[in-house]
């Protein structure tokens, strides 16, 4: 077949694309990885050498014992991560922006057979350790009637692609554990974050006091394989269940292990990350300085959310422009490993003529 | 990375490989259908030209409107499929060897929210009509405290390779029907079926009564794709929205979809199954013909469980032979479309010496 | 076995107790009908004689056909209810002090599925109208990662003992049955509310649109038996497939609801709710005239809320005094039908003792 | 309200009724005590004097310590104790007409969260040590994809009123902690198995060791009592929340521990099921002796399992008598604590009336 017989692929797309991380294409290393991963037959299920290569690199990765389950999606990678943390009846304290509370369908409420996230406000998107612990006070703890604290799950980068300092971490990690509850990471945007910081994955996950990370890869380069990365080994077993029975267990895992492998083979990922949070810094710089635009949170990732007036909104959507809204006057624009300063600036052109127009 | 640095496909694999079609490669021109998908920015969720395609694609493969869903695996496809139909009150009645009920870790009870699966025996592994009308005349109905029938789930070809003729399926669907019960069909190799019967995907399944398809593409040479297929159209908003809360709704799709494209083009799938059909005949009757060796159900697909005495088993599993046990002397061959009839004469050739050395 | 031998009931209870309606006893007229339905053999599982009355009862009671299933708690009769509306990629709207969403730890989420609830402010304890459009126009209709609105549960009264006006009622009944939702009304206090309003039973459920009334009896003078009180009748089959597999249908059924039809008997339960209102009443006004107390919500029922400073808690607390506390300076005084004004004097005149002594 | 004057208890009733144990009345003794626990105020939620009483009494029955949760059907103890033991991606081994499998609705998988039940086949409807030890060997430790087992459930008596001697329990109490199992017994009728074996609780519990208990009172003269029993305290506190959050603590709990300890004061509990073993066996050697009459089961407690010929059957059924049919020609009578040895005799002859007619 030829795509192209069917108009696939064909329409112009002469405006730039700022809609999603996830209309990126894969990066061609991670193509390349799968096509060499593809040589006879291996076992299936994990026990092939990329599954089993896929633990090491990334203890080493790491700096510690970690166990890495692919799976086929970000969601996945955080209900099943919250499930194998989580009672039926226990409560994940999250804030109210979380992907998991907001956008998942109810996937953790789903997988967790009912537990209860427990959304709180935050400034800058993220969870404030002072609001979280007084949460925690008058939590109910014992109380047969109310959801048992289990995990806190914290977005790093945040869903408005803020990120938590190194510090904010560990004081929520030792909030956590002071209070035996296990830290979630929902890293779908995991390498912006590094990227951003600097410092070592260790330092951002395991030694600030992370149990169990969603390593988010799809969104930055990757085709079809997010994982689960446990550092807590009494979660490993559960979730190896969990995982299987949720149809999450890839028969020909190898080609999912091949392209987390290639993914942070060389820092690629961290190059990726870093291209696309240096587009993304760009264009929140031009389009702050428009007249009747303001940024909603500072650009720290790929993320860029602007208020600016409905008008423009309408008048951006209507030449075509691909964006997602956020109730009536906020938009986002998101950069990707692909994405050029030739089109940050196109669209910062393109936005300062639907603000100057009104 | 070069995978032989780590030693990674590295070992001899002097034995011919007949564990499992899970352990197959990849076929080219899916891999290159992949590659193809591969060009710039492609909306997200299914939304991309590719997915939108795949539903055209196949209502005319199947020559009737059909929805498809692609899922990352065999186990989401039937498990979700089940959820669609089956209320958490609701029973699924199928073959006692039915994968749904012994190898997928409870992964139906768990997207049902705890529907009953009611094993049933049936002669060569497939549920017979009149087994099937005993059990829905004793079910129940409308009994408060027995689970209701909703489902009846039969496997294409089933778990032993066997083959339902047209008029089996018929049968089977006309009973579902009857009852207003849903007709669901776990085709993991769905294929290796159609090519043995030669006759229309349609006449398999929605003209034989069929309501929901698990659609296996991966054991038969895709990557990571296969696919729910669904006939009746009252069951498709359900299932969209349980596919999303089970992270089984990929956000780079179009790489799914290009697969399951370039799966049915041209007929690609029909002569791949046609082709491993054709190695484990040749397998199976060369097998039959050794001493001490009997064949555990009649060779109609790709797979040939043996019966043969466990001294047997045990050399063959000394010389580090790949293989599946069912119980004390039962083992399991699977022929996969990379298979080739050289490899099978090996094989017979190595059980020849295994049980003639009894 | 006479319990004074164990040493129960005999400490002094010399403070009136204001804790709770659930530690009220039972009234006599109920415990008599209990032992009126003690003779001989009867059929279970609510096919006995007073389990069928119960259905023609209560539809003469409402004014149209209902189905009326006794439960052994209001958690059972709310889950269960809400299990029957909201599907398991469902959400329920309601109050953010809502019982269902604070203190049945978890039990909607459970019997639902994973349903999520939505929680929402508003004045008075109560769901306002104008919040309940706003949540519902930015609920994400379709979008498949968000939970889809299913029903809209409030509590009458309310959980602070505040009222909703009829017309409140109808216009949360016009938006729900405006967009396809279900209404469930927690009537807990439910007589208490009616009492109050003095409307019938009829103009308080389905004529203002609701659906489903958990309806509460235990609080008020029964021993064990609560009810679902269904309205609309495409929910009763689910609903009672749903209770048998909860356990919550009692074999012996006929003691249950021969509590519920006593309750009912000659307007008993107003006659309950009516003599609770009033001593609340007299409590909320002796106790608004107290310095530094200020009552938390309006007392249109059987509660009252004060806020006061957290010494005076401390010296309520120290003298052994029966009350709940939310969070530091609220307390909560329960009014029941075998309460008494001279409880309620003696009780103003402790809380008046302990904040003057601040 | 008098039952007479809505024709409520007026029919004549004339035939012995054996349809089955929930149609009893309660026992006097328990009404009693339900009529001296309502005495002025008590703690809500188990926090009353009964319910503390309770844990000590059957601790001081059971001569170790045990954790007494009251709940209001044995479906809810079954369930929640095995939900209590079982993981969502465990199994249950069970007897293939164990009422947990049976006549649940699928109890036990909505309140695991999707566990199986694996059902077995055994002679005299009891689960045979070798069979079971057989079933384990073959469970699929460890394998991802396979059920693991947790817990095994016997019921004591059977179903069909066979009782497990206490050596056989002792040798299933083995097995299960040989495996790291929970051994559950549904104790539907704990105490008729109690009375034949004429041991103590203890031997028949946790010495021969049973983890936990669905302790059935209902049956045998309770009113809307059973309760489960731990004694692995391990299981106690997720039972605890999993009881709440199913709506099965009772708010006004001391009625319901008042009557369990009326229940077992002076040993009623016994001299009850004596009285209904009794009838049963004099009903049992009547029958047997009939021509075209077999017994199906020994009788060995309350329960009487007939073959006999479907015309016998018809014949019965048309004069009103109540029984519950299992198939074509088996039908079931029940012996309760207030069955008579004359109802014994008058059924006797009118089955012997049915089969002479033949």
């Amino acid at each position: 077949m030829t795509a192209g017989q069917d108009g696939i692929n064909e329409a112009a797309r002469t405006l730039p694309n700022f809609r999603s991380d996830n209309v990126a294409p894969v990066r061609p290393e991670i193509l390349q990885a799968i096509a060499e991963a593809n040589r006879g037959p291996a076992a299936a299920y994990g026990d092939d050498d990329y599954s089993k290569l896929l633990n090491r690199r990334f203890s080493t990765l790491f700096e510690t014992e970690v166990t890495v389950f692919p799976v086929s999606t970000g969601t996945a990678a955080n209900a099943l991560s919250l499930a194998s943390c989580a009672r039926p009846y226990g409560a994940v304290y999250c804030h109210e922006e979380a992907h998991i509370h907001t956008a998942e369908g109810g996937a953790t409420e789903a997988f967790t057979g009912g537990a209860k996230l427990l959304p709180m406000p935050g400034p800058h998107f993220r969870i404030e350790p002072s609001n979280l612990r007084e949460a925690l006070a008058s939590a109910g703890w014992g109380v047969r009637n109310r959801a048992q604290p289990d995990a806190i799950s914290i977005t790093q980068a945040s869903e408005y692609g803020t990120i938590y300092p190194l510090a904010e971490i560990a004081e929520i990690g030792a909030i956590a554990h002071d209070k035996n509850l296990s830290l979630h990471m929902d890293g779908a945007r995991f390498a912006n974050a590094l990227a951003r910081l600097g410092c070592s994955p260790a330092d951002m996950t395991w030694r600030a006091g992370v149990d169990i990370l969603s390593f988010g890869a799809t969104k930055n380069g990757a085709m079809s394989a997010d994982a689960i990365v446990v550092f807590d080994q009494d979660l490993v077993e559960s979730l190896s269940y969990r995982l299987r029975r949720a149809g999450q267990t890839a028969s020909k895992m190898r080609y999912a292990s091949a392209q987390l492998l290639a993914y942070v083979e060389d820092r690629l990922y961290l190059r990726l990350a870093a291209k696309a949070n240096a587009v993304a810094a760009r264009l929140g710089a031009g389009l702050a300085a428009l007249p009747d635009v303001r940024l909603v949170a500072p650009v720290e990732a790929n993320l860029v959310f602007l208020n600016l007036p409905g008008q423009a909104i309408n008048r951006l959507a209507a030449i075509g422009l691909h964006f997602a809204r956020r109730g009536h006057d906020v938009i986002r624009f998101v950069a990707r490993f692909d994405s050029t300063e030739q089109e940050a600036d196109e669209l910062i052109a393109l936005v300062r003529s639907a603000v100057t127009r009104s």
